[in-house]
């Protein structure tokens, strides 16, 4: 199947991160993640965060949410976040089922939550009657593909605090991210006020695995029996732990996002220059959001295949990748100038 | 880290195993399961098990327990197995956690339970007090070892479908079963009544990815939505669907399960020849349980890792697996012989 | 305590609820329902709602609701209601926690939803990404004191049925609301298309219990587990029973809920004539919402209790209750009057 | 229906019990607890067990050990109960439903548990993979009519507290433990070590309604937000609280369980005397266990209902209560001398 812009996770995997599979793949090592690959893996966390982080390893992206969340609640509390959120909107319910938790949807603007529109949720603590908020949960990238700045989360980490709630960050593609802030993780994760984050690396070039980060270690005590009662528990753990390591090694996470960015720009760019066709988020990771007529949009996922966003309005998503090539982009865009 | 005896999941991934994993890294697939080399892996799974089987990867085997599981029941259900079942004793309450159902666990003889002891659960059908009786569940290797005959499977399911009960096979180390009763995996499942399998892989080679087989396709109308919520839909499910290609391609998993059985006899034979060691189980297939004095284990330990099976009684595991070798068996025996 | 306004569960229990009681207090009779003062309850809601009706007694209105919802849902569906609704705000996650769903609050009017504001949750449908809408719930009288009209309830109803979807009935205050629509219950309710009700009494005179109405029978072959799991199941049930035969003979139900609803319009009228409070809601059923300046609050709530309804705009609700006086409600004005 | 031996909550409500009831039936009160009769009421409670006590109503014994083990639990963690515990056999997979826990059944002998047979389950501990023990529940009364002594209890305690687990006690009859021992509630509770209670009045003449008490108050921050959450809280609570204060107004908790007891004592007596019977158990508060001819069972309880507690050995369950006269059981003896 040629490379559509469905999503990044129908990417394949990076050949470096196989080459690290393989080269894991020696011997027998004790399961579970007691083994030297996976304990260096977690170094490399810990010298991206700071020695105080306590990383735990699962399967998926909605693991590590659900992961995140159970250890910092329990199923009285609330959880707050954007209305377009994965939690909310593309995880079957996995956080409500697993937290018995409630989800609290809050509108959102291209894709992100303020604490404006956050503060009126902020209410009946300690009420028994209510859902008893601790959890506010944003997505860096956002579904919608625009990236929360620096302050933007250090005003809704400082609004969490004043209430002794925890901000989690779901960062299934962190990596654009950090990439389109020009930042280090850190600096806009734990430096921001970020307490837990589900740190992610399947829709930027790994086979699978995703990390779950928490920034203060004393909430961890009950995490390992979670991660195992939640079924995240990988018995031959060092081949995530391999894949991380390729994932920093020589920085790899930055060549594979900064490309996958870049080709967002280039077709951003490129669509415009059509003159047909009308954008509706800002490009600021690797998702570029488009208004299309609907008649065109059969005809163009035939060759390319995407998702439409939202039916009723033909907004489509186009997704670029860690292997998008710039080929891919100019054929694209002749398709669409085409059918157009 | 040399060999040891630890577990089956210590050993690494079969060479051919990667090498099937690389091959499906090419090019974009829709992502979650709609793609061709999953499709063709499910297809061999319905050529081993009959066309009217549906078939659900899923990431690990407490993951495949879980979702078979929570496919058949309802919270107010209630489930029997062994008191030495990994459903049990070893996956940290997830089945309860998120079936709510409860486990029932009837006294075991050598890892099995029979329809004489599994009789006194059956009663308060239809008393709103009491949990439902829904489904019995056998592993197959048990935990123990042994290996369940084809008739007292059928005699399990009888009884199961006596009572409108189902019957559910957690199939870990199914492959080394297969090679111990010297039957295709048909012939012990679906054929003796089995409803619902956990089939897993992990344990004989593969990298990750466990198969749950439903013989009843009237069962799974929800599995899909089940799967999801509970955190088991991998993104880019190709790879696991590759390792299965590999793993049915010429009897890939009877080559590597043949071998840790053989091992394993072979172990019991050496080790019974130093006429120093008890053995506490029968050894059908890979697994070799022992009684060891106990200032001899963190010695033994220290070359060749395993689990201590029964602090009590001083009985130890020793699991074979695809990549144990003679040598292995030797030394180690060797070692046994000189510290006791 | 005066009678004040908070909520008509502060009220106490009326005296023909407590003499039923008393009557029923002979002898021994089997527990858990099956006795025939349960049955004769039982027997006069099929009377109110037909030959065809399952009706399970519980202890109080979030247990109702749990059951009702639980009875038709697999935990990855979800529920829709209002944002204002008592599942959404008052249970403490009591419905995510059983049901294990997602709850889809729907911005409201006056505290009612309507097909245009469901309509964009109804997506999704048959993608295992997303929880499938299950249940709209509908509170009868609403959060807000309001009440959906007869053609209201059908045109939600038909969206429902068109989705494969049930409406569920929060009737907590479902007398009021048969009065204020000068309906029997039947009309407003199974004839308008709802399928499972939640048919409250303690908030008009009964001391506790609720009662779960399905007007599809095939719904409930589970019921009575789940009402057992979920706690709800009351042994001495004959006296919720004997509660229900006083409730519906001679119409005590709506001679209560009658005048509840009657003081509430006094209140209205009187509190408009004072011309210094705004009321915020209409006056349909027996709750009266409105604005008062934040500084009288206190000095009102010391002579007659009630609850502040919204902190940031003063906007106070005051309920009426089956025993609510004509001079409660002119003592009430006049110490307004006075205030500001 | 005359009376019969099938429960004690087959008989009614206590007269006083009743007219305390009616006379909290005055005005208006807060609901939800926050009235004067519930404060009284739990100040009888930190009478009875000391200041430091935590009380919170549920309306079912159900839902008090729910609320109890809940508290205390995370889902990871398993609960430790005899065989033949209200718990693990009598309520649906309540527990297991709703703090997501295992169930650890232990081989009861008469009910009891014992530290030797409770000792086999406790390992695992902080071995992730295992259910984490956390609570040892035993009943006092036990399901079988037997009664713990304090010495018992104290041993248990003792190995709970040794492995950092805490001891519950389901106590629905624990009036009728109380007067078997002759020793007021704390000596055996608190005093024993017990760290939460159950404590049950429904069974010992009242209308509905237990508490949960905790003798550790740092226990309970979250218990209220979980009694919500459970569907356990009672809106119109005051007459909870009156049934209460009349339940402890001039011991006529101990008047009730004493004739109950004594009732049962005489049964025995009587039973004996005919020559005609073998009890099982041995019968220490007011429950009887006999062996019946199977086909007498019938013919008896058309004129005096109770059940049969064990279908294959024809063992029946006799419960006296606080209405049984010396005639019913004179009168139920002749007719089992009579059928016989």
């Amino acid at each position: 199947m040629s490379r559509g812009f469905a999503s990044d996770n129908n990417a394949g995997v990076h050949p470096e991160i196989l080459k690290s599979i393989e080269q894991a793949n020696t011997g027998h090592v004790v399961g579970y993640g007691d083994d030297p690959v996976t304990r260096e893996a977690i170094g490399l966390f810990k010298k991206e965060f700071g020695t105080e982080t306590d990383v735990y390893f699962v399967f998926n992206g909605t693991g590590a949410n659900v992961l995140a969340l159970s250890t910092v609640t329990h199923s009285f509390h609330s959880i707050i976040c954007a209305d377009t959120a994965h939690i909310e909107v593309d995880e079957c319910g996995a956080p409500e089922k697993f937290t018995g938790c409630k989800l609290l949807p809050v509108p959102s603007e291209k894709g992100k939550i303020t604490p404006a529109g956050i503060q009126k949720y902020l209410h009946g603590f300690d009420f028994e009657h209510h859902s008893q908020p601790k959890v506010i949960s944003i997505s860096q990238v956002t579904e919608l593909g625009t990236v929360y700045s620096v302050e933007e989360i250090k005003a809704i980490a400082a609004l969490a605090h004043r209430h002794n709630m925890l901000l989690h960050m779901d960062g299934a593609r962190i990596a654009n991210a950090a990439v389109a802030l020009g930042l280090p993780f850190k600096a806009f994760t734990k430096d921001a006020g970020v307490d837990l984050l589900s740190f992610g690396g399947t829709k930027n070039g790994m086979l699978m695995g995703e990390a779950v980060v928490f920034f203060n270690p004393g909430l961890t005590a009950n995490t390992k029996y979670i991660r195992k009662q939640s079924m995240q528990l990988f018995s031959k753990m060092r081949f995530v732990g391999a894949q991380f390591l390729a994932y920093f090694k020589n920085d790899l996470w930055k060549t594979n996002a900064s490309h996958a960015n870049k080709m967002a720009k280039l077709l951003e760019k490129e669509v415009l220059k059509t003159g047909k066709v009308k954008l509706t988020q800002k490009t600021e990771a690797n998702g570029v959001f488009a208004l299309l007529p609907k008649e065109v949009i059969p005809k163009l996922q035939e060759k390319y295949f995407f998702y439409v966003w939202n039916e009723s309005t033909s907004e489509v998503r186009w997704m670029t990748s860690f292997d998008t090539t710039e080929e891919d982009i100019y054929g694209f865009v002749r398709l669409i100038d085409k059918l157009i």
